[in-house]
């Protein structure tokens, strides 16, 4: 194996691929990274067995010519490691020679590194997919549904399947649901399908879905969802990301969710989110990080909160309100999670009572909800 | 106690001594901050009992009125709390109003808390200084003295003394020393000092020398050192600095510090450095962080390092050598600290033995050194 390498490319992909590695692992070889170089370029992997991402160095990019590749192979090198020697390596270009017991020299002007690799036949395979239950969408799109609902999943694992997130998908409309039945956090948008693709119970882990959105960050374009039974890949240009997929039965939350209420606000989501990000100084000194919100008919919430050592807030945002007046205390921060998620200026508020479930959605849109469970206070 | 006051100073006088506040104290009233408001401004104090910052933010600056006092008054406020409802609050001016219980409220547009205060009589009083021990110098001057000597302080709290820097002042020379008895800084400067002024044996925690590094960041001009028994106290502006000072004879650490070498190198920092940084990679994970430098006649310097289970590195760094060939290891941190303190393009290395003190200095000035202990290896 022995090859020349462009390495600003080289450092590129190995920091995306180092985002699946782990220090800790119960697999060893899961702490190296996994280089594959043959004519079409460098191929590297990384994995912590939940997830696996994968990323192609092409031979030319731009009429540039990134990889030039002498001799093929594979080995797999110590992760972290090697992705810092290739971020303080010097010069532009890397040599990467390999021998038959996997001892890798880069070289890159004055500097000279050698490391100990490992047998690539012993790195996990990845795993293989048919592509019949395939679907797209814009990689923007995508990444806006995972930041609207992933904060909404459970972070204990008891909770098993409600520590990911459900992906549904029926007549070209994906749902992404998250719950961790204090709050939920729905998000719907269409999307390219085949005709007559139904996916009913893909549960995403909530840690895959949030480091695909972070591999996403700086991508546009489209990307390929495709699923097989337990398992997620998502493809976008040179980039493979694999997820396992959580078990069981994820479950049905359309009944939770109001479909009117007693009281409708109207308010500015910047304003209101400022004010209840003010008030959480005092709520989280308290018990239960709790804020109370008060709709007044003249057109007000008032937003309050007090700690018993501490002291209390009292604030007033103008609102425009329609139906009851109506008190109700809920958590802080599910209430800071869901404004920050909204990206419409303004907001509806819908509310059913002082103990019932209300949402939370954009004003002038009705693909995204946010649902909060009111606590009782004294 | 009533005054109402600028929001943008109150939140960078704020910011300046919550540095101060600890939020674990065995001392309940030091996690508050401090405030006292007469007819010349608003004096905010923060301190953990080693250390202590105040700021004023006086009536007037710059024909802006920054605070409009109606009624004089002391109050002590929990620190973390305050500090971030101020810098949260909404609006240019807050009203703060506190009752004769120390109630307070601040109120700022539509916002309004209340927090519980604290009797200010309880707060601890300030040191006193007579001013007859001063010496003063540009901040610029101070900030970089202590970047250059602060790092090589020992971490370990048994070894008393030497977990401060000595600050010592002799015919208006003022020098710092700081040393772990495995490597050792040293800086001097021409400061400006009453003449016959000669001070010995004062030193300052390591920690209080960072947070002054810290608190002087953006400041520029001038700035007063004073001195006491067991305190010091900076002056800059509308800032008062103070530090308890460590107790103890400082090591005469003169004897220690080579005065000629059998070899003496010039080379690029920058250079040196990177490669001294890229080799550390390797050695962080083998036994005792060690690098190994060759000098070699031709006019290199050799960085080597090599890890059991991970591998090695060679590369060279072209330099300037005079005298014997000479081979010595060393810690990868002591070094880097000690080069990363440099501030000048080219450094001189004056090595007397594999296994004696070495020199590194920058090659145009005589005003720092770094000394190293070398590592005896196999």
């Amino acid at each position: 194996m022995k090859f020349r390498i462009s390495r600003s490319a080289l450092t590129d992909a190995v920091s995306q691929v180092s985002k699946a590695v782990s220090n800790k692992t119960t697999v060893p070889i899961l702490t190296g990274i996994k280089a594959t170089v043959d004519e079409n370029g460098l191929w590297l992997t990384g994995s912590n067995s939940d997830l696996t991402i994968q990323v192609c160095i092409p031979t030319r990019q731009d009429d540039k010519e990134l990889v030039k590749m002498e001799t093929m192979g594979s080995v797999v090198l110590p992760g972290r490691i090697f992705s810092d020697i290739v971020r303080k390596l010097p010069g532009d270009e890397v040599e990467w020679v390999v021998d038959d017991r996997w001892k890798t020299v880069l070289r890159s002007e004055q500097a000279q590194f050698e490391l100990k690799g490992l047998d690539p036949e012993e790195y996990p395979r990845l795993p293989q997919f048919q592509e019949d239950q395939m679907f797209s969408l814009p990689s923007d799109l995508l990444k806006s549904m995972i930041r609207q609902t992933g904060f909404a999943v459970s972070t204990s694992e008891a909770r098993g399947v409600l520590t990911g997130v459900l992906w549904r998908m029926e007549e070209g409309r994906l749902t992404f649901v998250a719950t961790d039945s204090h709050r939920l956090s729905r998000r719907q948008a269409d999307v390219e399908a085949p005709e007559g693709l139904t996916v009913e119970n893909m549960v995403v882990p909530g840690k895959s879905q949030s480091e695909l959105g972070k591999i996403l960050a700086d991508r546009t374009g489209w990307v390929d969802v495709i699923l097989s039974e337990n398992q997620m890949m998502v493809r976008a240009d040179n980039l493979l990301f694999f997820s396992r997929l959580l078990d069981g039965p994820y479950p049905d939350t359309n009944r939770v969710i109001p479909q009117g209420g007693k009281t409708e606000v109207r308010v500015s989501t910047k304003e209101i989110l400022q004010s209840v990000d003010r008030a959480a100084l005092i709520s989280r000194d308290g018990r239960d990080n709790v804020i109370k919100w008060t709709v007044k008919k003249e057109g007000v919430v008032q937003v309050h909160s007090a700690a018993q050592d501490v002291g209390s807030v009292l604030e007033e945002v103008s609102a425009q309100v329609d139906g009851e007046e109506m008190s109700l205390s809920f958590n802080a921060q599910y209430m800071l999670d869901a404004l920050r998620a909204v990206d419409s200026d303004e907001i509806q508020i819908l509310l059913t009572g002082a103990m019932t479930p209300f949402l939370i959605q954009p004003a002038d849109r009705e693909d995204a909800l946010h649902l909060i469970v009111p606590i009782r206070t004294r």
